[in-house]
Order: C-alpha cells, then structure tokens, then sequence
C-alpha cells in the first residue's frame, strides 16, 4: 500500500521484522512443548530463544536460491543458533508456522481496527450528543421529509459502527487460531499437546481441523467484515459530502489554513477527505471477491491464496485502518452549521409539516383520501411557489380545512413535535 | 430464480402471500399497541384481523394506479376491513412496514438455511465417522503428500460447516430487526412502545437507530455470511470433482439407473452435481457487492437498494437453500471406493514416507541438511520411476543409509503412523 | 428475472420456445451441410424441417428421467419427425447445439440493446441540443464551479453512450461464434465445412479453437462490457438525482398524475426511477464477477458455468434492456427548471468568476500567488456572507485590485465568456 | 505492489519520475499551443523546456503544505524555470494535467502488456505446433472423454490470448485521450486548439466531451478488458495444475536444480507458478469492481475516484505484467510427458472409441437408442473393471454386436481418427 494511506502501527504488523518474530517465537514455544514431552532434549528452546536471530535481507537471499520462505528463514535462524537448530521446526510443516503467524498477525490487526472504531464510536458520541436538539430536515430520496436533529443523525452512524465493533470482535474470534498439526494435518509427526501449549502462550484457540493450512473460510469472514465496516464508512462518509453541497451547506469538513481548495477557484472548500473516504471504501471491499476466492483451495491446500493474502491482506487492514482514523478526524472536527440548517428546514414554507396535518385530519373526520387529497393540492402550490408561499397560510385561508384547523395550527406547526424523542434515540444508541 | 434451482418452503417466504401476510399482522400489532396506549379507539385491531384481506392480484392493479406498493397494500385492505381501516398505519411510514417484514422474511430464511446446515451436518457427521480409519492419501498443490483418512478430510468440512453455522446465527440476530419509528426515524408520530410492543411479538429486537429504513449493513453482513458458506460449499465441492477425475475415481456422485452421462459418450459419469455447486456459489457469492453498494443510502434513505433486495435477496436465499440441500444429498449418497484409494496412495513407491524417514535420519545424527539430500536423490529416482521403483527398497540399499536403517524401516514405513489421531480430530471436529 | 423489470422482447429471446428454435434450426442446417458432403442421405434435413416440432413441456418431461436436456429435446423432437430424426445430431455433442444457441441468443439480445442505446444517444442529443445555451452552474466536489450550459453536460452523457455503444458492438463481434466440432472438437466426428455452413447461414464466426465449448472469455468479455454500461447509465441516474434535491431542485423526473409520493407527505416528488436506475446499475455489475469466474472451466471444460449462466446471462441481458429503456424515458420527459438552475448559479456572490478574476490579473502583472491571495481573501468574505455579498463588488472596492479592474469588470464577470463553445462540444459530441 | 510481483519497467512508468516528466511535458506542450495562438508571450514553453526540472521529495514537502498535488508541482517547477513560469499551466485545471497523465502513463502500460501477449502467443504457438500429433485425452468434467492433441489444447490457449491483444489494442484506443478543457470542460479559459495540438503530439485523441475529467468508463473499460485477460491466465493455469496432479502427471512446470519442494518432503514437485498465477489473477479480477464504481462521479466530477487509481490502476498493470511474463516462462519451460498421456489415454480400455462405436452402430441399422443402451451395457463393464477389461474385446464378443463389428474394429478403435484435423485446427489458430 502506497505511504499515502498507511498509518505506522498498522504497517508494522505486515513488515518483515514483525513476521519473523513470531515466526521465531512460534519455533521457540514449539520447541518447548517438545521438550516437556520428550519429543527433543532439554535446552533447545533456551538456545534459540536466546541466540535466535533472523536478518530479512539473509533470508531472502537464501529464498532466491531455494525458493521456500520458511526454508529459507530456517535457515538463517540455524546460522546463529548452531547445532541445536536442528531440533526446531521439528515435525511440523510449513503452513503451520505460516499460517499461525498470519492469525497473529491478523488478531493485532483486528485489535488496532477496534481502537480505530472506538475512536470513531468516540467522536460520534460526543458529537451527538452535543447536537442532540439540533434542528435538521430529515431527507428521504434527497428530498425535504420532516425535521429531526443533527444528533439523531450521528447517533444512527454510530448505532452502525457498534454494529460493526461486535461483528469484528465477533470475526477476531474465528481468525485467532493456532494450528500445527504437521503435514496434511494429522498430527502424524508432531503431538497435539504441543499446538495446545503454543495456542494457549499465543493466546490463540486449537484449530479444529487443519488440513495442514488454517481454513481460508475465516480469513474470508474477517475481510467480509471489514467489506461492511467500509460500507459503513462510505455511507457517512456520503452524508457529509452532501451536506457540504453548496446549495446545503449544512456541514464542513475542516479546512486548514494554508490549504488550497481548487488552483483556478481559490475559494473552494471541497469535502476531500469524505471523497477520499468514499475510494478507500471502494478498495477495502474489493478485497472480500478474492478472498472469498480463495476458500476452495484444492485438496488439503494449493498455494493460490498466497499471492492474494500476500498484497491484499496488508492492503485491507492498512487502508481500513487509515480510513477509519481519518474518519474519525472528520467527525471530531467536523464544522456544522446550525442556521443554514434551521434556513433549509424552512424553505419549502411549512411542507415539513404535510403528515401532522394530514394525521390531524384524519383524526378529525376526514378519510385518508380526502385528506391526502387536500394535503396534496395545497402542498403543491406551496412546493411550486418555491419559498414564497406557506403551508399554514394556504390551508387556514381554505374554505373546508380553514374552520376545521383553526384551534390547531400551533399545535401542527410544530417543529419540537419532531424532535422530542431525540435524547431518548440518542441516549439509547449511545449507551448500548 | 428459475425453479431449476429453488425449494418450495424457501421459494414461499417470498412470494407475495407471505409478504402481505406479514405486512397485515404487522399492521394488526401496531393496532393492538395503538389501542393500549390510546392512539386510536378499541376494536380496530380485531376489526382488521377479522376482516382484513389482501388480494395480490388487486394490489398489483391499485400499484399500476398510485405506484406505491404500501399504499396499494393498505388501500386494498382497506376495501375489505371498512371504515375502520383509516385508523390503520396511523403514525407509521411505508418503509416501516416493509422493512420490518423484509426483517421477518430474512429471519425465515435464515432459520430454514440454518435447517439445511444441520443436515450437511449430520450427513458429514455420519460418513466421517464411517470413514474415520479410511486410509487415502493427502494431498498439496495437488501432488502426493502424507496419508490420512477420508474421515479427517470430511472432518475438516465438518468443521467449515459448523463455522458457518455460528456465523449465520450471529447474522441472524443481527438481521431479526423491528422498526416502527416512522418519518425519518424520529417517533414524531408513533411512539416507541408501539414498535417496542410489535417486536416482541414477532420475537424481533428494537432498531436501536432507524433512519426511516433498517440500516443496510444488516442486511450486507447477512449475505457476507452467505458469500462464505457459497465458498465453503465450493471447497467440497471441488474436492469431490477432484476425486471424481478418471484418473482419481477415488469417489463419485451417486448416479442413477435412468441417467445419461453424455449425448456421444455413454459410459461417462460426470460429477454434474458438485460442478452445479460450483457455480451455485458463484451466484451466491455475486451477491456480496450489490448488498455492500446499498449500504450507503443518500441522507435518511434513498430507495436504490429496493431493485437489488427485490431480485438478490430471493434469489441468493433460494439458491443457497437449493445448494445446501443438494450438498447434503450429495454427502449422503457419495460413492467412497476404499480400494482405489489404496492404490493411489501406493502408487509412488512409498514416497509418502520420505518425511518419516527424513525425521529419523535427523533424530539419529544427520543434519536437517544432509537428510534432505539423502532423502531428495533417492526420492527423485522414485517419482521419475512411475510406480516401478520403491523408497524402502532404495535407501536400505544405499551404503550409507542402509545400516541406519535396517532396523527401523518397519516403524518408518507404517501408514498407522499418520492416521493414528483420526480418531480423535473427527471426534473433536464433531462433538463441538 | 421478476416481470417488474423484464420487457416482453428481451424476455422472449430467453425463453424456451426461443431457445428451442434456435437449437432446432442448427440441427437442420446442420444436416443441409451433412446431406452436401455425403454424411447423411438426401432428405434428412427436409423431413426435420417439415416435421420437427417441439413441445417444452414434453421435454421437461423426458429430461426429467434421463437428466440430459439436449437428449430430452433430440427425443421430443424425434417424436414428431420419425425415422428420420436418427441422422439428426449426428456427431455433433451437446455443447455444440447449447452452445451455438446462446450464441445466437446473446446476438439477438446485443442487437435489441444497441436499439436501447441508440433511444438513450436519440435522446440524449435531442435534449442536449434544447439546452445547449441552458446556462447552468457545473460542479466539482459537489461544490459550484464555473458555469456550463445543461446541453454541455448531457453531451457528455451522450459521449459515454456513443462509447458504450462502440464497445457493445465490438463484443457482439466477440460473442457471435459458432462451433460444431464434436467432442472436446476435435472435428473427429464431423467435419468442418459442417460448422463453415451453419455458421454462414446463422451470421456467426466459425470458434477457432473450441475445447467442446465456446470459451467462456467471449462470454465474460460481454458482461464485462454491459458492467460498464450500468456504471454510465448509474452516472447519469446520479446527476439526476443530485439536480431534484430539495436544495438544489434544478431538474425532475417526470410525475404522472396519479402518482403518489409518498403515503405520508404528499407533495414529495421523489426521483424513484433514477434511484431504481442507481439499483439496476448494481445487479447487471455484479454479473461480472462470476461470469469472470466462468472462464476457467477445466480441461476441455466442465458445467459449472452453466448454472451462472442459465440465471445470470439472461438476468442481465432483461435489467440491462430495461433500464436502458427506463433511461431513455427519463431523459425524454426529464423536466427542466433553467429559472432555478440561473438562481443556483447566482446564489454564490458571483464566486464562479473567481478564475477569470485570477486569470486577469496574473495578466496584468500579479504573480500567480498573489493573484490567488487576494482573490481567495474576497473569495472567503463573499462565500461566508451566504449570499449577502458580491464579488464584483468586493473587488472594485478593493484598494490594489480596484484600479487593475475597473476597466475589465464586464469582461470577467460575464456568463457568456464560460459558455460560447458550448455549441461547438456539443456538436462535435453528437455527430461523432 | 510488493516487489514480489512486479518488474522494472511497468513499476517505472507509475513512479513519481515518469509522472512528473509526462506533467511536465504537457505544460510544455500547452505552452507551446499557446504561443501559437498567441496567448502567452513567446518564449515560455523553451524556458520550461530548458529549465523546468522537479524534484519528487521537494513536491512531497510543499504538498504537505498546500495539500494539493498538482499546485505543488507547479511551485517546484516554477522555483526552477523563475519568472515565466507564471504563464505555464494557464487556463488549465488539475485534471486536465493528471487525467491527460494518466492516459499517457495507462497507454504506456498497454504497450507493455501487448508486448507481454506477445510472448504469450509465442510461447503458445511454439509449444502447439511441437506437439501438433502429441496424443492426448480430452476431457470433460474432468472425465476422459476422446482423445486430442496435446498442440490442439495449447492452440485453445493461443485462440483465447489473440482475442485478448484484440480487446487490449482496442482498450487502449479508449484510453488514449486527451482532456486540456479547462474547468468544467467548457475550454473557457483555454482554446479547443492547445488540447489538439498536445493531443496530436502525445499520440492521444481528444476527449469529446470531458467534464473537468477524463471520463471514467474509458478506465473501467480498460480494467475489464485485463480482468478477462486474468481468466484466461487462470483457465491456463488450472490447465497446468491438473495436468501436473500425481495421479495424471502429463506435464510438469519446470523445476529449477536448488529448488526445494517441500521443508517435509524433498521429492515433491509442486506446481507453484501456475498456483501462483490463479492468486494472481484473483488479485486483477478484484479491480473491475472498483473501477466500475468510480465511474459515476458526481457532477462535472469529485475525487472519490483518485484514492481506488493511486494504488488499484497501478497494482493491476504490474501484477498483469508480472502474471503475463511468468505465463509465458511456464509455457515455454513446461515439461511434457507424451508417453504419460499415450499411458492416461489408455487407461480406461478403450471407452474413449464409445462415440465411433456408437456411430457406426447407427450407421448399421440400430436407432440411437438401440445403440445408446448396447454401448452404455459394455462400457460400464469396462469403466468398472478399472483397465482390466478392454471394450473392444468386450463388444466382439457380444453376440449381438459381434457379427456387426467384426469388420470394422480396426476402423472404429484407431485413435488417429481423432487427430486427423488437429494440424488444420493449430494452423487456422496460429495464423490468425
């Protein structure tokens, strides 16, 4: 993943240097379970542990000429350890040491993008509940519907992105497994206590059934997850890029100081970081095809996978994680603008109230059709005047609807009518 | 979907009746809820339940006119509950009553797919404990690795199912969503115990936060979870094609007296179902983008998700019932050829050992390295013999290793040796 | 497909009767060819011709107990032609038949889709020359640009329709392929001038190199293509529904009378078949995919793509038919508002000026940087000001700039200057 | 990309270098256009040619501040170029540098991948016509069904990557465009004629009709195009992979002297190019998804798009070409095993002359389905004996077919029959 988009804690976990570290300390807790069962003498683990040593660079020069990784990094272990080198790896297969370590791998990852949403979970909270009784229309099809507030608003985001904490956790679950079984995963050549004594240190679960790889099913749920945590990212990310929209104005990203909006339109403010939000969205969830491609492996396993989990692996928890740090940013600085909100509420001259009156008509006689059949005539004059005539005006001044709402006006006209039941959503969102 | 590939109880959860069906009793609950809390008068609810109808073929009709499916819907009710019809939906908005039925619909389907698990379940439970000591061979890359049983290899599929499983029931709760929150979500003309009332009576939980609409990320993580069983079912799958190869004929799909394999080539039977499969999961898994694209609806909702809920929704359930089904039929009745298997896993002269015999040659003085070359040459001269020559033959009649050997070629050369934990991984994999 | 979204035409191309037909056509032409080169006596293809009949029905039926739906409709039709029928199909295999079929159907289907092109581009052009000098506001970031005209922008449209229709036409040229070479096609059964003949007679390409099938890349190649029509007809969809915004109102779906908006607020006009155009989008793309998926069959090929294909092919075909269709309509009755689309373009202060303000005065001796601060200091008070202030004015008053421009104010505040080639775009766009 | 996956020369054209060498050949180029029409002094664009020069790392610092790329071009370049630099770049947009770039950078690419194909089709057609008469099975479903050429399967291939240099070279006129339009696309503020004399220049077409961008389809196009050319490697592959299976052992990818294949089990030969290469086009399919999704930018265009092209556009043209090249190294490196084929094809008895057989019955006097059920009796004897029986002998004994076969044994059972066309087949392919 190109710098642009990745964030160092994150870019750590798929380097080099983090991946052979566990692949040692694999190999070293190994080793110690072997010696508690006898498999190899008393020592061996020490002896690693304490002149273990792997140079990326090294390996990779041995993998140029063997073309095996794990050889490869075998290799260059031995090179420090010496003789008792020969006891490491012993009985295991490849995938075993491979495969557990990408479950650590992906375990980290999955830890950082939950600080990640606890940040945005964060950032919502505290937004919505500072605009709680905000006054906002409510837009359905991007057309004016009835009023809510801002907070209502944010709370729904962050209803989702709870969603989201649950699933990943949930996801970080089946992907947090340990598996060294041996070749084709039979424990032929190498006892089941030793991968119950490495899954416990690593605080993994005992992969139920190997077949000699981990099962490409939970790396594809855990990316399927991550799809739908973009989605909810693009989804919000969406909203602010309309309420910036000139004609609504309701929000605005941040805009720093010596920032340039446009080189032609010096006054431009565009919500470039949304947009931006919105593409990473779109290369996160391209990720879930091919790693659900990727579950059909061929018999006990072919290594068609590598090659995606290679890239796309890294790419996704990098970007993800970018993205929902950035978002985060976007909502805790996010500048909202209460009057041009409360002027949009109003322009369409009271149409925002179209359902209270209809409901009171009903309530007071009239069927549904008459009612909507009235509700709509007026509506309509009032839709196509564009701002210049008002709702209330037009059906008080109506020979029929006139007398019958005469009493009730006030209480129809009302915007707290909409948004009483905000702090209850809110607080039921926030404090689930 | 085509009936090709649908089942008559999946097909019925979404054909217009269950819908209405649901639709009404919803209406029918917000009107008991409604009464209580004294929002409109006594004895509409049992008034709707007692004469509310719907006629599919009427409400098309009355669609074709307004173009507006609920009001269709209710308009259409309305001709058979009479006067008391107008106190129906009172407060609620369109997309309350069709989400929460799509909620219910969703959760139907959920319940009749986790059903067709239980049944690859057990017929996996069932031939894996049959063929727990089958010996065959295990294979990497598609070559020849390590013995094992035909039981271990169902086991892991086993364990892939019951991963599925758990995912859907987490998607499931995830899905089983009930919102009555009306205009723009903000209870502004329905109270919240009316949907607190309805949700628990269609054992459904609360929205948390509805922006008219159920948020679409329920609905994109339930079909994320069906993307991973579409793969799982592809694995299998494969590996029964793979074992039906001419070349393999180590099992085969169970084919019937009546059927024809090939219009020119009558002798042929071809794995027709597990190929169907495949392409079955193609289908299901296509589903994932489209469901991931709706989750980003414009402000508190736009309607573009509907086309693609309409036809995906129904289809990638009917075919994911019609694939697990035929997957289970397809276990069931699996012909298993014990014998071929044997033969196959003789067929490389005992190659299969090479890592028994490496481990023993390194726990009696060689080095990882020297081993690995001993092993490698005469291996080669093995495999290039195509089943004429023999591993044991060969290294206890080289020089070297011949006197290491002798007494330890009975221990190397066991196929026990990799089998002897079946047992425990199948009974492992199927009791949890 | 549900009949929602289905046109009678395209429909019909996919149904059994169609199909049908096709096959039986090959089946005649092919024994013409085989009565010329001696391979089948004279009369054969005649007697097929005068007494071949099919009933689906029927062939259901038979397909049924034998599973083989080519033998059941060589069985169906033998029925009715008698003694006959057994130098029917002679060495052809199955593939050749279904295969051709689809051929032919995929044809017929690009041909009704290039009419629904050529409607959308005769619409398209239509409009865009009514409001070639429909001054209206051009947006980047959602956020006001310069001014264009509504014609420049529907040119655009018109020039991804122009591609798309290039582009369908290429493809129709890649899937208009016919193959009658026996099994795995070899031609060891018949013989090419077979193939040569009924292709002629069809319009299709002899298939250079059948693997029994026609390879599956032709297939994908055109899915993939269609993908990239929705995403065209999905960019359109979008900008009509950003110009019906509330706010920004500029342009509507057309509303019928009888239309309801919505069952609560009855005066919404909501741009439902742009939204549903937005979905549509959304299911012909995700047929790429498994289409993609389709292409590795294995060896000469096997039948997993043919359940994708049975539901997905046509699926795509009917929705993308439909929506084009829907597209046209849109644009034909789409309805304009120039009045609104002028106050949108002034509602910024005159800010769209701000290049040609900047452009002026790095042409009168300003630095490109101290150019843009001075305009970008006015730029800020005028787009803070929500409309309050001008820049015209703001910079005459200006004490550096108000001298530089006075001379030149009507020059550079002046719409004309931003939309004098709007005629030549357009033009050149339409006549492409 | 990591470094694993690509080569020199595609990774070059997407570094910073080569993008800022074709940015500044622009600008120089538009200097030049302008000079010509006289709106910018003489002088200017051999100014910039003489001095423009660009530093990568100074442009990453000014970016930071000014958070815009293409300004923080200019700035470095205008740092060295001194005071005529503020005629450069004048009227233009970002986009019109960046997007008219890009079609430089993705038309380089194209050329790079055709010549990839190239030696492909080399490779494919060098192979095919050595093994013109090299006797293979064809199968279907994996299922013997009659012989073929092993030149015939390659020629398949050879058909397939044609078909992909003809959708390349005709995506790569779709690409090569060139947008100098101003903002919006309205050429306000630079004349029709800079954009075609850089145009003419760059070997681009100009973009009809551009909307501040370059189109987007014309990208989606292009990545469709390669997502298809993915499939074709990945049909190719899993050619390779079965071929290679122990159990059919027809070919073998070539296996260097130090290669190691497996840390377990030194014999095994895996073949991990062709593995490798299904990963690999695993990770090109991903891309179509996003690309498509890029394309319906809002309005005249937002950058939601740019985040999916910085990283995607790229990966994808280095991981094809990496995938192209190693492809053409598997295939002109494949081991080929023709005495294993000629042992595979006889394997099943002689079934694989069940369709001449089945012919010459009918051509004696039996219906088809007479023949059908005589054939089918035989045939499953022979499958089922697993090369004990032999169906030649089967059916010269049967008493029925006996007397009708006896003549004509050596014609029926001569595998010759079956490859007679396999010369015309190759030739037709490769000369296409």
């Amino acid at each position: 993943m190109i710098p642009r988009y990745s964030r160092p804690a994150m870019n750590a976990i798929f380097e080099a240097d983090n991946k052979f570290r566990i692949m040692l300390e694999i190999e070293i807790l190994a080793a110690e379970a072997m010696e508690k069962n006898g498999t190899i003498p008393h020592g061996i683990a020490a002896a690693i542990r304490q002149r273990g040593k792997y140079d990326p660079a090294r390996i990779e020069e041995i993998e140029r000429e063997v073309k095996h990784d794990v050889i490869a990094f075998l290799t260059n272990v031995a090179e420090h350890v010496g003789d008792e080198a020969r006891y490491m790896h012993q009985g295991l297969t490849s995938s075993d040491i491979l495969d557990t370590t990408l479950a650590v791998q992906l375990t980290q990852a999955c830890d950082i993008l939950l600080k990640d949403l606890d940040s945005v979970l964060a950032a919502l909270k505290k937004r919505a509940l500072e605009h709680q009784d905000t006054l906002c229309i409510g837009r359905s099809h991007g057309i004016h519907a009835e009023p809510t507030t801002f907070g209502v608003k944010l709370a729904g985001h962050y209803a989702a992105f709870r969603r989201a904490y649950e699933r990943l956790v949930f996801a970080r679950g089946h992907i947090a497994s340990c598996s060294l079984s041996g070749a084709v995963g039979t424990y032929a050549t190498v006892s089941p206590d030793v991968e119950t004594y490495v899954a416990e240190k690593l605080g993994l679960a005992v992969e139920s059934v190997a077949t000699q790889v981990i099962p490409r099913d939970r790396h594809a749920f855990l990316v399927g997850v991550m799809g739908v945590i973009a989605s909810s990212i693009e989804n919000f990310a969406i909203e602010i890029r309309h309420l910036q929209r000139t004609e609504v104005r309701e929000a605005e990203e941040f805009f720093s100081k010596g920032q340039k909006g446009s080189s032609a339109m010096p006054h431009k403010r565009n919500p470039v970081l949304s947009e931006n939000l919105t593409g990473l969205a779109r290369i996160v969830r391209a990720a879930v095809t091919p790693t659900l491609e990727n579950v059909a492996l061929w018999h006990e396993r072919d290594i068609s996978h590598s090659a995606v989990e290679r890239t796309i692996l890294p790419d996704t928890c990098i970007v993800l994680d970018f993205a929902l740090n950035r978002l985060a940013q976007v909502i805790e600085n996010l500048m909202v603008y209460p009057e041009r909100m409360k002027k949009n509420l109003e322009s369409t001259g009271g149409l925002v109230f179209s359902q209270r009156l209809l409901l009171t008509l009903t309530q007071n006689g009239l069927s549904r059709e008459e009612a909507y059949a009235h509700v709509q005539k007026h509506a309509m004059i009032v839709w196509e005047s564009d701002g210049q005539k008002n709702l209330r005006h037009e059906v008080l001044n109506d020979a029929t609807l006139g007398p019958l709402l005469k009493d009730k006006a006030d209480m129809i006209f009302d915007y707290q009518a909409y948004i009483q039941q905000a702090p209850l959503i809110i607080k039921r969102a926030v404090s689930e």
